[in-house]
């Protein structure tokens, strides 16, 4: 039995939260709001992200980021953007040694950096990994069997957490490349919007596996810029998650791009949505970078301009089909 | 333009010699049956394999296996357990320096041997290529934006096949090394067929997906056993591939993996289709090469035991979910 803490309600958080304790740990989930917290501890179930999942009794629900702190190990799953500001408030009540192991999915924007990075300027002395890979969060809160990989500094640290993290349906491949997992894990959201545009124009299944896999080329690029491995991309964090993200309309990313395909705007879509659509954000962010390091990034690029600069989807898919062929690894 | 000869008129080989018809090439369809040759030069349509699309004027058809083996590039894309014997056929009739692209997937039973390894021994003197990718028959032949990798022995003589088979929706990726692109191409069919039964049993698109990534290490250690490059399972033959073939019920050997999980046997199932399945003979193959060399591959193993040894399929799956997680790259 871990002693488990979940800072963050969303779909995910709570799926995780529910899957560690449907597996005997001792689990604790943070809710920002107050109100959500009592509601959610009274009807055992988070109605307004993840419906019809009935949460186990023995979950504790708390809006005390105090009370949360003091778990062994902390999954941090709010959205990217928040990741400092939560961090910051969880630092003074953390014990050292905690473990910090990060489910949100992105780059702040603010500065170009990676989330491990952030953990690690906010709460020095704890340990951190990366967890992320293939899960829907419905399907993993309903005890369907799924995978993803944990990723730390080495294998003997993330074979340890492996190894706290253990659970019924969640199971964990050790990897201790956690550049090549933020990255995957952030800008498959990106190509996912790509892929759903695609869909959303008719262009065919066959069309939208080659943009993954030249957008899995991208990440490559920029993760071996940024110090990470192109083989850890092979496991659940990089190939696993882009197989289930860019192939889904389940995907929030990936129906995002359908509606932009359908004729909406950005901020259309956004207005229309109550959960965060981490690839929005990610696109300027990873825009940015590739920029800053002089990477070729095509498909997050022109994300980034259909999202945040008014280009249009047709003009923009168009612009990337003519692009001429190259050798596969360059 | 190229003068191209496709051998084989199934689906794949026809949507081909559509594609580069259509792209203004100098093509020649062999079709097997003389009268399915006749049937189609005067329907301009393969309605057995390929209904609904018309062919191009230009597109030479006919049954003269000597006729089709004058051209300076051949595309291969007969089933592979009869590649052999149209090699055999072919060879008296070839030019020395005629390229061989391989466009058949699989392994063959008899001998283990790869289809590269084939053409090797029965048309000495030519070049091999293989040509593999995310690819559905009827969207290439319609005209939808597509990808594929052209790997040879060198990356010079891909770029130079690569060149001479330019069109204009068919993108070729160059690449260096057949043998992971040939045991992709192969292996892949194996893990949509255990796809077809995760998604038949109703497992979830998240086990489906990690199924894929464990499925690709499998791909990358047989790879790596028989010679070939684990990154180059990136490209459109490794991960593009697996991301349409193991997610679409367009794919007939994902389509088989789900009438088995309704109850089907294989037999019925084979009994009930006209084209080929090539990853039932290819799991065998693959099952026993792994044996040979010693090298796990649990998936590929189940797969084979459900086909071939009347294994089910829900206490196949069962058992496979039981193994005990690993490091990633393992």
């Amino acid at each position: 039995v871990t002693k488990i803490s979940v800072i963050g309600a969303g779909a995910w958080g709570t799926a995780l939260a529910q899957t560690y304790a449907a597996s005997g740990h001792d689990v604790t989930l943070w809710v920002r709001e107050t109100d959500l917290a009592e509601t959610m501890r009274a009807a055992r179930e988070n109605t307004a992200f993840l419906p019809g999942i009935r949460l186990a009794d023995s979950l504790n629900i708390t809006p005390s980021l105090e009370e949360a702190a003091r778990s062994e190990v902390l999954l941090l799953v709010v959205p990217a953007q928040f990741a400092r500001s939560t961090l910051k408030s969880l630092a003074p009540h953390l014990k050292t040694g905690t473990t910090i192991v990060l489910c949100a999915k992105g780059i702040e924007i603010a500065t170009g950096k990676l989330l491990t990075d952030v953990v690690a300027e906010e709460c020095p002395g704890t340990s951190c990994a990366v967890l992320t890979g293939p899960n829907f969060a419905h399907e993993i809160a309903g005890g369907k069997p799924s995978a993803s990989t944990i990723a730390a500094q080495n294998i003997d640290e993330s074979k340890r957490i492996q190894s706290l993290l253990s659970s019924k349906n969640l199971r964990l491949y050790a990897a201790d490349d956690v550049i090549a997992a933020e990255i995957a894990g952030a800008v498959k959201n990106v190509i996912a919007i790509a892929c759903g545009i695609v869909h959303g124009l008719d262009l065919g299944e066959s069309a939208r596996a080659a943009l993954v896999t030249r957008g899995l080329a991208e990440i490559a690029r920029l993760t071996i810029a940024m110090g990470g491995k192109r083989e850890t991309l092979m496991g659940q964090c990089g190939v696993g998650d882009m197989m289930l993200t860019c192939s889904s309309i389940k995907s929030r990313n990936f129906s995002f791009g359908v509606l932009m395909a359908e004729g909406k705007t950005p901020e259309e879509i956004l207005a229309s949505r109550s959960a965060v659509t981490e690839g929005v954000p990610t696109a300027k962010a990873t825009a940015a970078l590739a920029e800053k390091l002089g990477i070729d990034m095509p498909i997050v690029k022109t994300v980034d301009a259909c999202l945040h600069h008014g280009l249009g989807v047709s003009e923009a898919l168009a612009a990337l089909m003519l692009r001429p062929a190259r050798a596969e690894l360059e």
